[in-house]
């Protein structure tokens, strides 16, 4: 490594780490340029990641300079199937909770909800002033409404170019394209520096709304000086750039001339407000009326259109339940489920278990989405449910009828080139994402050691002279379960494995404690480990092994149930194994008579 | 519809499913061109659709002429993620054993798991003859041997171009390509006409092996005459050709140059024999020694070198317990793994859990297959996780590190041009992929009405007349866990789903039948539902609840347990659900005393 003085840290790091972090960007070129001015270099920001880092989906990152502290951006993850009954996933607050004094507040750069979804629960714990655009105010007051917050929590509504002064800190939002209208980068200015945070983004020379992503605001910052940008890696893996949201309405004019006198059906992302008013342009142009159908797209339509982010052409819109008095060809139908989520619209219609929507061969389907990794095999069946119905559906790449709201390598590469960071830090990916965004920074010439590429809980302090690795901060994942939030930890999962694969058998004894003599049983039942009526025999044999083990292993001398119960399991397991080569949960049950 | 006298039973089948079936090509053109001499019309041969048909595995084909009947492949599918527990699925043998008297043989196409992974269980319900060509015969030796059936079993080996004779019918084999060696599709005479069945196959013109798919057969048998083409549809969503498997090889020798000095590990499917091949003949040219790592891998390239399909370069082959003998640069390791499956080898390589194989910066990984849709999010995890460490990894579309084993819509077009079927049957793939197939049939003038898309349990009749559709035969899906086949249905499902979710509580009292007085309990206990040291509270309220239930609804003089016992799972349902949002498996178990 070329310059050790620029990287203090990198030497207690090297040693801890050295291993996961450089490989890609080792062979790199030794050049090093230092592309910002060296003024204050004493001074120093700390970065904490609480989530997004090394994982997509709940992000949280801290920022801190000596008694401030804000964090930008509070979401929620999906469980995966491991996860077994978790609903959702957020992150673990412990180092914001136990710095309560120093937060000066919240700052969301838009209204995903990997980005807002673990906010109610951070401010239920931590009531602290939010900022952000209008749009995203909205979606997070639907949030804080159904967790009974409203009105106890202070919301400030900003403008991209307006500034938020926290504490030392001093943050400008500039305005980025996105999947969601009104998303924002950040521009935080502190003494140690400008860090440029991007949130996620997109470059949209052709916006549905006009409003093209803000570069000229990021090549000032980049010309007067920018410590650290942290970028969007999500798409780090794709080539080329990112086709613009309007491309997709031209596919739709293509598409809807297709579909004749069909009736369309359109799915897509709630969230995506550009997509449905494109839907609904080209609806009118041809003289279809719209229907919604699905709660989030329901509130959606309903805020967007309050809040002036949906134009809906005049008596365009009707209520899904008229949707019998209008003939096949003057209607689309937008509704939700594009991921093939279960419980979603169009899964319900392609099963023929919706109530208000049922599908012929006279309809024609536009699923307008990518399958989010992880849920390919739910949109295949939803196509084939569909198809086997007679409905022609047109998904995945058959037409342009989706893009990405994450900018691609060449558009990820132009925002390294203007805002010109002297640390780059790739935020917002798995490991593969952050990998390669950092490698498509080293291409550009950001030395190896000003690129960290770190994972939640990792904290560094920035200053001009370096990144510094600090000890990690609490962090993880905090599972939310019905009502219980972090109740649920391995020990529930473990047993919630085990019983999903071979069920459950419960041993049941009354036991004299006396004598020892069992007065009742044992009984046994078993839940989701065979068909019992088919196994009776079975289900005997382990009746039998529990009585013989009880009145060979139990001593009324000395009361000791837990030896008794202990080879009670081993040996009900090893004879159902034998017999089944199943492992189901084996639970006995003593009761004292 | 042009020519209703061609189909008699399209009426029929035109009333219970007009809807599903014709849409993508009911706008065909209605040119019909009549491609076979109607020799024998009144001749008719039966083929039912046991598996493989509208969903992709478990391959199982029946056809009968008068009292003969043979079976071709006979597969597994591996469960999907609702099938809780469930090792492997089998098709529904019901058909084939209510008319065992019938049936002459079994003919297997080859030797991947969807098209033999059933055949042992058939066979212990049903002793008949197994054909199949050398290699394929090598793997169900190892099936059968398994299951203690080899012996047993009349195995037949042939070769492509040889003839077997079952009761009325002669079958050819015809060699075709595919992602294992000795691959057949079968030419099935009858007195009804001629049926061409490919198999899994793809068209490539520079084979590992050097031998071609035997198109010039297909061509011959085009020539003359073929009633019905049954083709694999499992590409048929994707545009173009097939790349060869020589291809890879290509990259290979690419990849291992750019590998340097690293250790390189490859990741491939254990049965594509010619994926190993090549990775050992690229290693033997660069001089590197090749470990091998994976039970199912350990036994192909055992298998595959015995029979002579693997040729392994003398002196290459190191067991992997000597691999720390070796400098990295003087070795490949070839896994399993490939799809990211979690007790496969790369997996516990990736997550530092293998006990013979650990990675370091200095291992270059190479993952030669795409995710089979499902897996992609598997496949990340191990990607992600070798990353970490620091890994390179070559994965997915980066390097054309994989092909597939199956033809491409230009191939299978071509295959329909040369076969000139009367009537077309895509076979092997969901709907999606059958539909997609049936349009290119379209497009090649195949008439609509000579097209048919089936599902596992549909039975037709072919003659040059037309097809007919006859009733279903019994058909379905047979769950295999541990040693039960076909013991766990939808109760023992839902029971594991409702398990998963939010675990049991269970409620034991111990009752004196005579008063009606509890006399010990009731006790409570939960699994998989909360930890149980936190939620004290609630575990003491639910004891609270059960024993007023017990008091207020028992009544001695009829001694109605079940009352009670519904009772008391809605009482503690309602108040667990209200404290929690959650909807734990409730079960009351009462012991008389």
């Amino acid at each position: 490594m070329a310059n050790q003085k620029r990287m203090p840290v990198n030497a207690d790091h090297g040693k801890r780490n050295s291993k996961r972090r450089y490989y890609t960007y080792r062979k790199a070129s030794k050049k090093s340029f230092p592309l910002v001015s060296d003024k204050a270099p004493e001074e120093r920001v700390k970065i904490s990641f609480l989530g997004g880092m090394n994982e997509i989906g709940k992000n949280m990152t801290v920022y801190e300079y000596k008694d401030d502290m804000f964090i930008v951006d509070c979401g929620l993850a999906f469980p995966d199937a491991q996860l077994l009954g978790v609903d959702l996933v957020i992150p673990d607050f412990t180092y914001v909770l136990n710095h309560f004094q120093k937060v000066r507040g919240v700052i969301i750069t838009h209204g995903h909800e990997d980005h807002i979804g673990g906010l109610a629960y951070l401010l239920k714990q931590l009531n602290v002033p939010v900022y952000a655009t209008k749009l995203t105010i909205g979606l997070i007051k639907g949030k804080l409404e159904e967790h009974g917050l409203l009105g106890n929590v202070k919301l400030v509504e900003i403008k991209p170019r307006d500034n938020i002064t926290l504490g030392q800190f001093n943050i400008e939002l500039i305005h980025v394209n996105h999947s969601i209208p009104d998303a924002v980068g950040l521009a935080i200015r502190c003494p140690a520096g400008v860090i440029i945070q991007t949130g996620d983004f997109k470059i949209d020379t052709t916006p549905v709304d006009g409003d093209m992503i803000d570069l000229p605001r990021f090549a000032e910052f980049g010309k007067k000086g920018v410590l650290a940008l942290l970028s969007d890696s999500t798409n780090a893996e794709r080539p080329g750039t990112t086709m613009s949201e309007s491309s997709v309405g031209e596919s739709f004019e293509l598409l809807f001339r297709k579909a004749r006198r069909r009736r369309i059906i359109v799915a897509t992302f709630a969230s995506n407000i550009h997509r449905v008013q494109q839907i609904m342009d080209v609806a009118a142009a041809r003289g279809r009326k719209v229907a919604v159908v699905g709660r989030s797209l329901e509130n959606l339509v309903k805020v967007g259109a309050e809040l002036g982010y949906l134009n809906i052409p005049e008596n365009i819109l009707i209520p899904i339940d008229t949707i019998r008095s209008y003939a096949d060809d003057k209607l689309v139908i937008i509704t939700t489920g594009s991921q093939g989520e279960p419980m979603s619209a169009l899964t319900k219609i392609a099963m023929g278990e919706h109530r208000k929507v049922s599908v012929t061969p006279n309809d024609y389907v536009i699923i307008s989405a990518t399958p989010i990794p992880g849920n390919e095999k739910m949109v295949s069946n939803v196509v084939n449910a569909l198809m086997k119905k007679g409905v022609e559906v047109i998904y995945e790449n058959m037409y342009d009828v989706h893009v990405s709201g994450h900018a691609c390598q060449q558009d990820l590469k132009l925002m390294i080139g203007i805002v010109k960071p002297k640390f780059f830090i790739p935020v917002h990916g798995e490991q593969k994402h952050l990998v390669k965004h950092a490698s498509l920074a080293e291409s550009m010439n950001i030395p190896v050691e000003n690129i960290f590429i770190g994972e939640i809980g990792n904290c560094i302090e920035l200053s001009s002279s370096g990144i510094k690795k600090l000890p990690d901060v609490p962090s993880g994942e905090v599972y939310v379960d019905g009502y219980g939030v972090g109740d649920i930890g391995n020990v529930v999962l473990n047993d919630r494995k085990v019983l999903s694969n071979d069920g459950i058998i419960i041993v049941v004894a009354a036991i004299d404690t006396a004598s020892g003599y069992v007065v009742s049983g044992p009984d046994v039942v078993s839940r989701g480990f065979v068909f019992v009526k088919e196994n009776e025999a079975l289900m005997q044999s382990v009746q039998d092994i529990a009585l013989s083990v009880i009145q060979k292993h139990y001593d009324s001398r000395y009361h000791d149930w837990n030896s008794v119960k202990t080879k009670l399991k081993e040996e009900i397991s090893r004879y159902v194994y034998e017999q089944t080569k199943r492992k189901p949960m084996i639970l006995p049950i003593f009761m004292e008579v």
